[in-house]
């Protein structure tokens, strides 16, 4: 086992310094070969575009995904305690079990669209503080959950989704986006696992109670991931930013996924330009948070699961974009006259 | 070589006597499946309905895709001839050489699901009339073609596709789809291949004038088709009729592909309940002509290239949804507390 990859919170600021650009030749040159592509321009949509974006991040015109690789990470919540979820916090060790056994809607996924699975539960017998009365993390659990995220990154690992299962991390989430990007608590708080009515009431003023409670800190987007996030959140930025040095592709996730990565456009302007929206869920805040981040879904097809299961439906869209742009005969090979 | 499916309207008329409803016993028996499944109720959103919908269709409460199968049909078009798409009329056959070869989108499409490829080229040296002029088909014409795209269908196809090629079936579509639902030429005309400005008027125009044309005759949907209409639409509306004879599922494609359909369902209500929206076309009138369908697309990713190739896409989508309801565990397999 090679030494965490932080050890404070200085280590993770410096991290941001030197992010890698996408490769504006590679990107010129797949435009070319879609100009010539046996098809009229612009025919095949937002798949030219993801096969564009694709191709900066691989340095390639013909950017291909061989290696995708799909990670869970999992923790529990102080938070949960205060009944914010439909669930009881034991299941997210349950569902961790059902991941391992491949029993869930991940696992299917996955092996749909042929991507590799890991899953790392992140201390499930310590949960987060409760957010509403002490920083959910110390600095040195934020660094050791954001060193896991960078080190879950396979070294083959040639596209990136980050998936989370975690009772009462869209608590978190709704908390973190609201620090993030201000609005009120009940602009940010949803249903997540399904809850109504008083529940979502008592829900929104936990949220509340968070964000007053931590206030004079927010303003950093790493003390509000410490403070209101969790090690599941921490994991998944250290893994999208571990992806941004290796210039690997990402795929966002739902609302949890996508606030967790939000801390890192907020820490640096243009630290998600290699992470694209996977799909709109139906968790309501999520539509707002792309919004924010400037980043059109792939697909809305009304799934609040989490565990990275809409970035894993998306994986098909992309492998639909890399696949045409990739694979095609232009017209010169095909012998077939353009427009 | 058996016999043509039909030789005479009145035999295409005898096929919309007898369509099989689907299973309401596997429906039943799948969303109760659902409803165990390892995760909070409706959180995988769209593709339960799709899972349950599937279900009905192959009589299953684990419905699974084997064999899907892709069927191109191509043609040629007399009013091609008016100049009213973006490329000449003998790319219907260079294409027809480029699917055969395997460099076409929907090759690529293909091969990423799974899916066997089927292309039939009809007739493509007798192209129809120029329907601004006379009937594009005759009845036999129009017999062959269905009967054509009845017999295209596999024995051991699970789900179907159906797609097209076919320079200036597009101008074609408008028509068929005026016919079928009123409204001005304008109304359902778009830029097809990609015309814009004086030649997208001058497409406009044509179909004003086969609709002028043909009015008297365009209230049966079987005449509007031979009129108006195409053998490669044609082809694809015959595929479509076998295909609810054998219970097998379809998914839609883009614009010419819907206009073919709805055929169908105007000459009997009901008769698309077998198939889905795949995707929503950037071809302008598509939304509208699903919308008269009472059908909703899986996904928006602007393309407009026809060939099957949005349905391919949305196929992924569906293996999603299969694989997550037919391969999940229950709560009670898995160990998981219910919420």
């Amino acid at each position: 086992m090679t030494s965490p990859r932080f050890a404070t919170l200085d280590d993770i600021r410096a991290a941001f310094a030197d992010l890698p650009e996408p490769d504006a030749e590679a990107i010129s040159a797949a435009r070319a070969r879609d100009a010539v592509l046996t098809k009229p321009p612009g025919a095949l949509g937002r798949l030219e575009q993801v096969a564009a974006w694709m191709a900066g991040w691989q340095g390639s015109d013909r950017p291909r995904v061989a290696s995708p690789q799909i990670v869970v990470f999992a923790a529990n919540h102080g938070v949960a305690a205060r009944g914010v979820s439909a669930f009881p916090p034991e299941v997210t060790a349950q569902m961790v079990a059902n991941f391992e056994a491949g029993g869930a809607a991940i696992n299917q996924l996955a092996q749909a669209f042929g991507a590799r699975l890991d899953v790392h539960a992140l201390d499930l017998d310590r949960p987060t503080e409760d957010m509403t009365e002490a920083p959910a993390m110390t600095e040195d659990d934020l660094a050791a959950a954001m060193s896991a995220g960078w080190a879950a990154v396979a070294e083959d690992s040639d596209l990136l989704i980050c998936g989370e299962m975690g009772i009462g991390n869209t608590t978190a989430a709704a908390a973190l986006a609201a620090a993030l990007y201000g609005g009120r608590a009940e602009d940010w708080t949803g249903a997540g696992t399904g809850v109504a009515g008083k529940a979502l009431e008592a829900k929104v003023a936990t949220v509340k109670a968070a964000l007053d409670r931590h206030e004079a800190a927010l303003s950093d987007p790493l003390e509000a991931l410490r403070r209101v996030g969790g090690r599941e959140l921490a994991a998944m930025a250290g893994a999208i930013l571990r992806a941004r040095h290796g210039r690997v592709p990402v795929i966002l996730d739902g609302f949890i996924c996508t606030a967790a990565a939000a801390v890192l456009e907020r820490a640096r302007h243009g630290a998600l330009d290699h992470a694209l929206a996977g799909h709109l869920s139906a968790e309501g805040a999520h539509a707002a948070l792309l919004d924010r981040l400037g980043k059109a879904p792939l697909v809305s097809l009304g799934l609040r699961l989490g565990e990275g299961s809409g970035a894993a439906v998306a994986l098909g869209v992309v492998q639909a974009a890399l696949a045409c742009h990739s694979g095609m005969a232009t017209f010169a090979e095909a012998g077939v006259s353009e427009g």
